[in-house]
This record gives C-alpha cells, sequence and structure tokens, in this order.
C-alpha cells in the first residue's frame, strides 16, 4: 500500500509538472498561430486585402510628425501571409523580432529573413515581405525621411512567386 | 518489485521533466540576468563607464548613412544600470522590448517604462534611461535625421536621482 501510495503521488507531481511545463510554452504566445511567436507590441489591425494576401495585422507605434519625420510599427504576418509588392520614396529598415519568413527586392533572389535580422530596403526600390509558409513573422519597420512619402503600394504577390521561395 | 520498478520510473520521468522544462525556460534569456529577459539580437559590447553606470550592452544594427539617415540599435540595461544624461539634435525613439525600468527627461518626473512602451524624446532635450534596480530592461533606439548629429554625453546620473525613482 505505502508503495502504491508513492507511485500515485509521483504520477500526480509528473501530471502537474507536465501542465506547468507546457503553460510556460505557451506564455505571451500570439493566438491562432501554431508557431507560437512572442508578442511585444499589440497585435493591431487586420491589414486590407487591397495591400495584403492572407492574415496580416498593423500596429502604428509612432506616426510621422515634422520633428522625428519617422513612421515606425509593428507588422505581424500569420503563416503564408505577405505584403503586396510596394516601394518608399525614402527607404524602409525591418527588425525582425520573431519567426521566419521571406524578403525580396525586385529583381533579385527571394532572402530568408528570420528573428534578430536587420533588412534595408533602399528608397525607390520595389519589394515585399511576408512569413513563410509554415512559420509566422513578426516585423517591426522604420520608414524614415516621411516628408519625402511612406509608401506606394502596388500588385499583390502572386503564389507563383511566393511558392518559389520554398 | 513491480510496484518499485513503476515507483523508480516516474521518478526518472519526473527528473526529466523537471530538467527539460527548466531548460525550456531558459531558452533565449541573457546569461547574469536574473529578471531572465529575451533577447532578439545580440548582446553587443559593453558599454563605456563615461558614458553608462552599471552594465550596459550596445549593438549597433543600422549605422548612420547618407540614405536613410537614421541609427538603430539595442542597449540591453541589466538591473541597476542607466545612461548618463544626454541630449539628441535630431530627437530619440526608444522601443522597450523586454522587462522593466525607467526614462527621464530632466525636469520632468521620472517615467517607469516597461515592455510594449515606445518613448520619444524630442531634439536637443536632456534625458537618461535604464533598468530598474530588479529587473533588466531590453530596449531598441531609433535615431532620426542624424544628418543633425547623434548624441551628445554629459554627466552620470546619480545615486539619488536613480534612487528616488524607487
Amino acid at each position: 500500500m505505502k508503495s502504491n501510495f508513492k507511485t500515485a503521488f509521483l504520477f500526480i507531481m509528473l501530471l502537474a509538472m507536465a501542465i506547468a511545463c507546457s503553460e510556460n510554452k505557451n506564455q505571451e504566445k500570439i493566438n491562432g498561430d501554431k508557431s507560437g511567436l512572442t508578442q511585444i507590441f499589440p497585435k493591431g489591425k487586420k491589414g486590407s486585402s487591397e495591400t495584403f494576401t492572407g492574415n496580416a495585422y498593423n500596429t502604428g507605434l509612432v506616426d510621422a510628425d515634422s520633428v522625428f519625420t519617422t513612421a515606425v510599427g509593428n507588422v505581424y504576418f500569420q503563416p503564408g501571409a505577405r505584403s503586396n509588392w510596394h516601394s518608399h520614396p525614402a527607404g524602409q529598415i525591418l527588425l525582425i523580432t520573431d519567426g521566419a519568413g521571406y524578403h525580396q527586392i525586385e529583381g533579385r533572389p527571394i532572402e530568408i529573413i528570420k528573428k534578430g535580422d536587420v533588412i534595408k530596403c533602399p528608397p525607390n526600390v520595389r519589394h515585399w515581405h511576408g512569413a513563410s509558409a509554415d512559420v509566422g513573422l513578426q516585423q517591426l519597420y522604420i520608414v524614415p525621411n516621411t516628408e519625402k512619402g511612406i509608401v506606394n503600394w502596388n500588385e499583390a504577390v502572386t503564389d507563383k512567386v511566393y511558392q518559389s521561395a520554398q
């Protein structure tokens, strides 16, 4: 009996630890993204289908003004989501804070981007960026010198182009 | 004997899970900071004692150039660490990606800053920022319009001023 009690006690401890461990894993993860990315800034509002394919969420963090002349925000791309082709009159800097995805400057190969990467896209050059098919992407964007303009949107990235990255 | 075997098996499983769970908790955490902050960018180089009090580590992510005219980097402040008083000719934007600390614009009360906060410090205004006494701080900084200059460093923040925040 004493041994059975010990067995039961250890079994309960094992179960409790499994639950605690799995809760720790899910802490600060984004709902609906099986890749379990960490969220630092609010998820924001779903981007329009006129400028994004799939589910991308944008939160403005700094609005352009005449003092800082800089726009900053966070975009969370769910797996498979990407921006349309677009360009920035003064260029754009991307900081990848979690996940993995793709960035392509027109005419160049698709680059794989992931947590910790920093990407600079020059002024007036067409590019697109987004999540990989399986893992989402958390990116901060910085648009400098907004007195020159912020963004010019173009056509969607076709499935053929997107799938060529995989 | 069969029951003893079961007990031993469960005990080993419990031990293995405890180790796995603790490893998961420590994943991507910064060595030497008991507050266990998440690290996205490299920890970088220890900041000079001429411009920081305590242990602060700086990683440049984007160097200022004539196209983007923007400097971007990450500073990790260990608990108790803070910058000297300083100012930026074109201002500074801070994005707090983990932890908690303080920011003060000269002449104004000390603000508590934490993960998810965005701080704008206007041009040519003296300020300081750093970690709380108990929890470290991970911050991204953005210095716009670097053609006007990046930073002017001044004196250290005294313990009296720093401790008044607590």
